[in-house]
């Protein structure tokens, strides 16, 4: 079997756990159609009714930046991501995202063009991301080489071998290289929601990161639940939304983070490279923000709306994850989210929070939920950050301690 | 500026006449990719609010028929469809269409699998097609050279020699071979839309047909109307709808039709090739059909409903196109129409018949207006066939002789 047809097994049943009679709709690269066609034969064996690919590419996306008018730039297909909502939130639609774009290909828009579209799209894609959040469908994500990805991997290999490597770095980290990928994935999702079950358990307070350059408190939201490995739609099917996926994550409370983070990765932010990025937190909000490189795209993120200087998400990772055993760094977020405990800004997840479908959104936010129109993952473990649970009393629970998992389940 | 740049700008331009703030929504085939961005450059110049390209993918499209299974043949994306005619009809989005795919893409597959889907989509796309034939907006519809398309209508030519001469066939018939093609186009659409107008005001109660193998009278509809060259959507732009275009046409009487007609050229009904049609009609229905090739697929479109036996238009096309200069049989309706006189089966458009929009369902019929899910153009038209116009008192006009207009304007 190709790379191609594994990774499309391997998203259509395991990860996306496609059901006859279920559509799927695609969204994917121009760069990614060798994994798109296989993606079609494995989905139509699967007993799909239809796929609905949409394909983005690179000169198409440049010509905007390039040479639309203010009035391009503040415009997205919002009709058409309402219908893409609509049809996801039927359940009737599985969504599978490939990804793997060029992390610089946007290096060279001015800010201000940027923040623009950036705005623009995130209001219109609200549409889409909404059912998705409150797994109204079955979806996963996985993602794909590109050429400018491999060449920002592997600046100092020619495009060719460049791409080879990156996808031998995919098989690593996707877990191809195994015999049975799936059956590997089944274990790892199965512990995942043993670890997430145990710490939804302990109701605790916040979360402690101590490292360098990091002293962080990330108080949790009231009746915040904690969620990895699978995922349950409400469309009856269980899925495994991201491949891969080694994290376990949860809602911190909107108000309630304090002290400094220094990232631990660098990671790509609508196109543009963030390098060494420090943030300082009161009562929840990013009030100081440093960064080497990005810091402009980090600013316009910020200054989307009032719940982007706020975090949606929690997440802890071992350092022994298939990303972490690829040993290189993706500068993707699926797979460096996934070789480091992170934090999100913006928009929190409804599955991380009791009785999310029971509550008004006054009520929602009570409890600590953040809204947003946007979702930025980036890195802040490592083995040299320590991770605690901290009580109601103040007594700390190690949880992580030098990259490895400090309890048993 | 290279052949792409061209074919773009003359699409954007003087085809859709792309207005400032209109978005674009496109279909092309992932072996146009060239051109569609050169598209994306072109429109965004030319003050697009955006771009939505939707491409479709050989090895996807066969991935549904070698391993789709029923309720896969039998489906189509109608909640996309409705979303993308929603937008048409709103007339802030201009279509722009990028034709020119293998005809014998699906040669290969069982027709009872081809007649499921075909009869899925023509339903489905109803929605689509809607608010184009009743020029809800602008639109146009361009030809790129496809792989499998140049090794259809260049057999004994290498690939890449067979793609270069398809170029450059479709620069000579889109007239981008002319020192300003634009003024060529706006000449060529003037004189069409003058010859309409004359065909219009003659009232013609029929058409005869007369030439080897054909002897066929085609009744006009009560109330028909010409068309021809410039195009007048309701959204208040004018544009020339497909590129090239030579003819001008009219609406059949949907009972009207009597006689035998032989094609003129072979033409591709769906990714199969069919050859030496030969049709009779009694009371405006085919109750005859022979082919040498394709036969099957004829017969599968012609099952698709009532109106799919029936003509939806008719139309004259002189010898002295630029599609005849170029001189080569292209497989593809969007250049063969142009280079011969022609009818369709199917649908007919609105805009060829009075009062159209004023009148109820049931009066357009009485009128003679046919409705399909499908229309489907073949040639039946060449230098040999001569075309009159048939008085309500019997009297002939001649319309055509040799392949050239009989009449000035």
């Amino acid at each position: 079997m190709t790379f191609e047809a594994k990774l499309a097994q391997l998203a259509i049943r395991t990860g996306l756990n496609l059901q006859p009679g279920q559509e799927v709709f695609l969204t994917a690269h121009t760069a990614h159609l060798p994994l798109v066609r296989a993606i079609a034969v494995e989905a139509y064996r699967s007993g799909a009714a239809g796929l609905v690919p949409l394909l983005s590419d690179d000169a198409v996306t440049l010509a905007r930046f390039a040479h639309g008018g203010e009035a391009a730039l503040r415009h997205a297909p919002a009709w058409l991501y309402r219908a893409i909502g609509e049809r996801l939130a039927s359940g009737e639609a599985a969504r599978l995202a490939v990804v793997g774009e060029d992390p610089r290909l946007l290096a060279g828009v001015p800010p201000e063009k940027l923040r623009l579209a950036m705005a623009a799209h995130a209001k219109a894609y609200q549409a889409v991301l909404a059912p998705i959040s409150r797994f109204a469908t079955n979806w996963t994500i996985v993602a794909y080489p590109h050429p400018g990805w491999a060449r920002a991997v592997f600046p100092d290999l020619p495009e060719k071998e460049a791409l080879t490597a990156l996808r031998e770095k995919i098989a690593v980290a996707t877990r191809l290289d195994a015999t049975d990928p799936a059956a590997e994935w089944v274990r790892r999702a199965d512990e995942l929601s043993a670890r997430a079950a145990w710490l939804t358990d302990r109701r605790f307070a916040a979360l402690r990161f101590r490292g360098p350059g990091t002293d962080l408190t990330v108080g949790l939201a009231e009746g915040h639940v904690w969620k990895g490995g699978w995922g349950q739609a409400k469309n009856g099917v269980r899925c495994l939304p991201n491949l891969p996926t080694e994290e376990v994550f949860t809602m911190p409370h909107r108000e309630r983070v304090f002290g400094v983070v220094r990232a631990t990765m660098p990671f790509s932010l609508n196109g543009v490279l963030v390098k060494g990025l420090t943030v300082r937190f009161e009562r929840g909000v990013a009030v100081e923000v440093r960064a080497e490189t990005g810091q402009a795209a980090v600013e316009a993120l910020l200054a989307t709306d009032e719940g982007a200087k706020r975090l949606g998400e929690v997440a802890l990772v071992p350092a022994d994850s298939g990303v972490r055993r690829a040993g290189v760094l993706f500068l993707n977020t699926l797979f460096d989210e996934n070789a480091a405990s992170h934090i999100a800004f913006g928009q929190a997840y409804g599955e991380n929070l009791e009785d999310f479908d029971a509550l008004s959104e006054e009520e929602r936010r009570g409890r600590g939920m953040n809204q947003s129109l946007v979702h930025q993952d980036w890195m802040i473990g490592s083995e040299a950050v320590e991770v605690d649970g901290v009580q109601e009393d103040g007594t700390a629970v190690p949880l992580l301690r030098g990259g490895r998992w400090a309890f048993l389940v």
